[in-house]
């Protein structure tokens, strides 16, 4: 509990990576430009040294609880019904669980509950928190911030940069949209519609900003506004056809979406990929290889992202970084993605 | 938080419900042969009164976190695969946030992991536990008991008799087996056989019981044992296809069992209701409802008991009731099962 090891440093993982400190840093700090296997081998070198960027965990309680608060910040209904939250709770599961942390999961029935959970918190019943799927008008974070707790957020904060001491583990989910929108182009597809996400949380902004940054001219009727799931993969697929009859390829926000669109081509007489190629992202399974046709989708590793988050939390609480003189920037583990081609593109 | 209310009594839920005291008695231990208008008459005066059988909320901890630990005694992975617990959560979450209470849901890897959860409620986080999916070696009650926290139970508790203030929520799993069982010898089926759930859990032993209420002299070879999976159910179907060809009738013991043998009869060429009729038990949907064909069921009401478990921990609490004195009896309130109609039997 007490700090007896010296803290790895940034130079540190450089030197174990092989790679210049501003590549380390550019990786940790989610930017672009590196390549796939440059960032793998940061992110070893990062865990290998349990390394922490930013001083983030925060200063000991004097007590450890071996207990770890995991809040979604959606609707219990939500979480049991999306199976990427029970993908990134596995991952934090089996990592707690090597450690012998109790995994504490904080669920509510909507957003009007999270005062709540930050009152369960601040109550000194858990060591930190991983807090997940955080929608960018919440009050959580600043409920976190109060209650004081080391927290590792899951996904990018989209919050304004004042708050201090965040680290987050993320996909690099700008550069696997632009891989998706990419490969569509290169089937020779011309019409790429993109159904989105929920636009209040940045993977949802970032997939669009991939698709973007290789569709710059797009025609904006090609952009259909949705949330992640399979109903709003429906509507926007009707939307688009409605809009654009001529739409000759899709990719989806994720593959729940996805799915929702495959059905509403397929009741539309449109063949996949024939007259339609669609693209996911997650490669959820087995939802990815049973639709119909089985779709190709950007893989990110969510198991790998939950037992990730836990780690860092768990090294920082070990270590007991101390809170103080962090700076104000956030820090985070930028997981690589891969096409997966499966019949749908 | 003090007792200033009168606690209702057995005789006050009586006259409420306008029954007799053995009636009373028999419906809030579980007991037979109380026609359904009853139970559910007692069922509403229990509510209605806030009853809590036989003093089982234990003392009050002096200080109120607000917060209720839910410990589901399976691996975390059958917690987010079975819809069942889904349901039971459901009801959990929304009566815990209409009384402003955090629901802290306590997952683990498996058994091995429940002397950690032992020590979490030990440790003073939570005002009271609600358990389920208990097994009969499980090492959690003997735990529970040891962290002295106020629990009710999911399902009658297993053990042997020499445990104190054991309050428990059920279904009439035996009374429902009985009716699935009598409708389908009502169809004339004779060859009627039984897909049992894990024995370690009474709900499973309660659901055989009731088989062989009715089909007293059955063919022991018509009894497989499966454990409450579709995979299980799959398997069983198999081996009652191998060694009873002529079977005319499947009961099986949840539905999603039962959707895995309609799997494998639907493989051996058997026409269902035709060749064999199949009834399932807990009425889950989506599920029930979109088997091929949709099944015919044993309705029991999953969430209102989730419902019905955090209501009467709460209430406990509220009253303090307090432990000593509460002699060794267990008791429990029963809910009442329907038979839902649809195609398969």
């Amino acid at each position: 509990m007490t700090d007896t090891a010296p803290r790895p440093t940034l130079e540190a993982v450089a030197a174990r990576a092989g790679v210049s400190r501003a590549t380390v840093s550019r990786v940790v700090n989610g930017g672009d430009g590196v390549r796939d296997i440059l960032v793998e081998r940061v992110r070893k070198a990062v865990e290998e040294l349990g390394y922490v960027p930013n001083q983030a965990a925060r200063s000991l309680v004097t007590r450890r609880h071996d207990a770890i608060a995991v809040v979604v910040a959606e609707p219990e209904t939500r979480v049991f019904a999306d199976p990427f939250f029970a993908l990134q709770l596995r991952g934090i599961s089996k990592e707690l669980t090597a450690h012998d942390n109790q995994l504490v999961l904080l669920l509510t029935e909507g957003r009007d509950d999270h005062a709540r959970v930050g009152r369960y918190l601040a109550g000194g019943h858990v060591d930190g928190a991983l807090v997940f799927s955080l929608h960018l008008d919440d009050p959580l974070p600043e409920l976190i911030q109060r209650a004081g707790v080391p927290t590792v957020f899951g996904g990018r904060p989209g919050w304004s940069g004042d708050r201090r001491d965040v680290v987050y583990v993320d996909s690099d989910n700008r550069g696997g949209a632009r891989d998706a929108v990419r490969h569509l182009a290169g089937l020779g597809r011309t019409r790429i519609a993109h159904i989105t996400g929920a636009l209040d949380q940045t993977s949802a902004v970032d997939r669009l900003d991939g698709y973007r940054d290789v569709m710059a001219d797009a025609d904006p009727r090609l952009i259909a506004e949705a949330d992640f799931t399979p109903a709003g993969g429906e509507r926007a697929m009707r939307e688009l056809l409605g809009r654009c009859p001529d739409v000759d390829a899709v990719f989806a926000a994720n593959d729940l979406t996805a799915s929702g669109a495959l059905r509403v081509l397929r009741e539309a007489g449109r063949r996949v990929p024939d007259d339609v190629a669609v693209v996911g992202f997650d490669d959820m399974l087995p939802l990815a290889e049973q639709t119909d046709p089985p779709l190709t989708t950007v893989r990110q590793d969510i198991e790998e992202m939950g037992r990730l988050m836990a780690r860092l939390l768990l090294r920082g609480l070990d270590r007991g970084t101390p809170r103080e003189g962090a700076g104000d920037t956030r820090s985070g583990v930028v997981l690589p993605t891969t096409l997966v081609r499966r019949a749908s593109a």
